[in-house]
């Protein structure tokens, strides 16, 4: 196929043959970080602005690492000491950036579909690091480059989402690609966390861990996020640990390949116990690694990359 | 002409031919910006340092920018985080920027005369990027610029400064500039904010909107500065705007082909109405990309590089 | 010799060849600093993270500017704006940035011990860049550096180091070094800042300043911490430049070609007068040269870096 989008602004709107044509591209630019030399000059002369208006240092680090390696030049606008302080709207910002001939901005914003508005007032590219309780592409699509490392296939696997998914856009982007190909999504979670509705979007839902546990072969785990939730949806953290968080003993009810995957920063003795988070299932550093890939194949490919059939040229 | 300057720091002391040398030099940067890989290798191993104690977005990332696509390696230092915090002197933080072997000091400050004090202390090149009330000679240039790109001269227009223009820097820097090279410039705004003295600058000072706009080639507004002045100036925001705010109505009173210029960021419907902001007389945006030109063109100059007669070749 | 570290954590454990290494490299580096195109490739393509969890401009910029001149891309990450706000550890923040494929970490931490830590729990290089009261290598490293420019040798000199020598990392990693070169060690300050237990480092404690400052080749002062100090130990600022304050008077009675050093940001009028820091035995200001060399020279080394017999060549 051919990668014809300038943005990446959700995973909704994405065929299962452009999910795909990111993780194999993505597979190429892997091989880069573990070289010496962790650099190509595919954007060489390019800006990259990182708009980020909801802070976030490890999206934001990703991002521009994976700039850098691409040889871009690089704009930090974090909203605490910007011109949005002043008033400034973010339509205004944004064109004032691109104005500065920015050929990408990657946003960060509390407000859902911030990344589409700026998509249609712009020229450069957009992509969304994050947009409210919406989605976060880049995430969903790391998490699914990781499990087709580990299990060699997306289709048919059976994959458990636990926690915290009313507020995760990490959850809706995962649902999203999921299903597209082809995956079996359970979703868990406190009721008030996790209402029936999200059976609409194809999953499962159980309020009951251990059947979530039980056949799956991912469990990805979502991060308590306090800062997200205007009211308490759970009495305590003890109390989500007690029922919900993955430790030694729900575990030996997973099957014995089970991955277990968490988007961090995690919350040990919350979601996820520190023998479990450190054990030999957990991939959750991989994830990490495997995020500076993905996003170094979305800026190649928006930028108009041809996707890879190897790794590419050195600079 | 041959540059000699190694420092910027105000439109005041600078010739005619000076300005139009940076403009010249900012034509050839300008298609710079206008290419796929937007670098040269003017200050490549060059350090530039964006000193800032003064909070500026807009005018460190042009800066920054600018210096990136010179080649340059940029070193951010803000005042909050600082050593200026644990009472150094200015004088003191600079000195040792400079033992860092830094080529550029690009400061911005409270205190007028700042970057003047800084250049007779040190042998690092300084330019200002905003003093006190007192000059900010790259707005001024990159209004100049703008307005000989659309006008195709300088020389005869009539430009009025509408706004707060006894706290502003910007109109000080444009006033010089624009009477050094033959534009007769009217001054505009409440009384408090527009003194009669600045007519000993060379200017016709008026308190009648209709007045200043009616013949006006140019009208450059003024942000209000809510953040500078000490106390308040005129009753309200929405007074200001009803009183001097440029709207549709009072643009129809305008020439035709009047060319509406704004330092930013805008405030919406107090300086300017959106309609007048987003329309077609408005080069709000096309000043920030020639201030990016600018800027390179400064950096270029003040680093021994010679008036180019075209674009500068690629890196 | 061969110098085999991976890390450098502290001047305690490095023998006096490896010291000497690091200052022999560094003087390839300081020619590096003094030409028109400062930059070298021996880095391209590696990754510094610059792990600031206690705030600190100088030195990030230094290493920041070192690692720029190596041609390594960097990410900054300070503590006020991350994931360690969110209640992540220290060691889930290190083994994050290592997923990224960092290949060095250099950690400034309120903690003694916390770089140690780290390279245990890491595979990337770690720098200490100051922890706790405990040690600051590279600092201790640009004093030798410095010295041993001006006296052309450091065994045998007399070495006096004045001020709040308790809750100095810099006089400890000072004390270290000196000692292990062969220079004999005075310390001075009020009784408080200076307890008698230094002496069990091999070093002279006496609390005359008239005593510390007579036969002292190299005076080193120590800023007055006032941030670091819980409870006051002494009475005043004014008291203590009474008491121990370097004036014109004291610097009367030292050795006339005495060097005056002091790490920064200085105290004018406290630990040091005006008029001796701007003298003209003071080596403030080429002490912060150094230190961008040595840092240079570090980082250069940790990578598996030759010692040099001359100025690296140019990128």
């Amino acid at each position: 196929m051919t990668w014809t989008r300038r943005h990446l602004l959700d995973i909704e709107s994405l065929s299962s043959d452009e999910i795909l044509a990111v993780l194999d591209t993505a597979r190429a630019f892997k091989a880069v970080g573990e070289r010496t030399i962790k650099k190509v000059p595919a954007l060489r002369g390019k800006t990259v602005v990182l708009l980020f208006v909801e802070p976030s240092t490890r999206t934001r680090i990703s991002f521009e690492l994976a700039s850098q390696r691409l040889s871009a030049d690089i704009i930090n606008f974090s909203a605490e000491v910007s011109s949005l302080r002043k008033g400034e709207t973010l339509k205004d910002t944004a064109r004032n950036l691109e104005a500065l001939n920015a050929d990408f901005i990657i946003i960060r914003h509390r407000a859902a579909g911030a990344s589409h508005f700026l998509a249609r007032v712009l020229n450069a590219s957009v992509i969304n690091a994050g947009d409210g309780a919406h989605e976060h592409p880049t995430q969903a699509l790391l998490d699914l480059f990781t499990i087709r490392e580990k299990k060699s296939k997306i289709a048919g696997l059976n994959v458990t989402i636990l926690g915290d998914v009313l507020y995760s856009r990490v959850a809706r982007s995962n649902i999203w690609a999921l299903t597209k190909l082809g995956a079996r999504v359970t979703l868990c979670g406190p009721p008030t966390l996790v209402p029936r509705v999200f059976e609409q979007m194809g999953c499962r839902v159980t309020y009951r861990v251990e059947e979530a546990i039980a056949g799956a072969d991912i469990i990805n785990l979502l991060r308590i996020q306090h800062e997200r939730q205007r009211q308490t949806m759970f009495p305590s953290l003890a109390e989500y640990a007690d029922l919900f968080g993955l430790n030694k003993d729900r575990l030996a009810r997973a099957k014995p390949d089970v991955t277990i995957m968490h988007p961090g920063p995690i919350n040990r003795g919350v979601e996820i116990d520190s023998d479990v988070a450190d054990g030999d299932r957990s991939v959750i550093l991989e994830q990490v690694t495997n995020g500076l890939a993905v996003r170094m194949a979305v800026l190649f490919l928006v930028n108009g990359g041809i996707i890879p059939q190897e790794a590419p040229g050195n600079s």
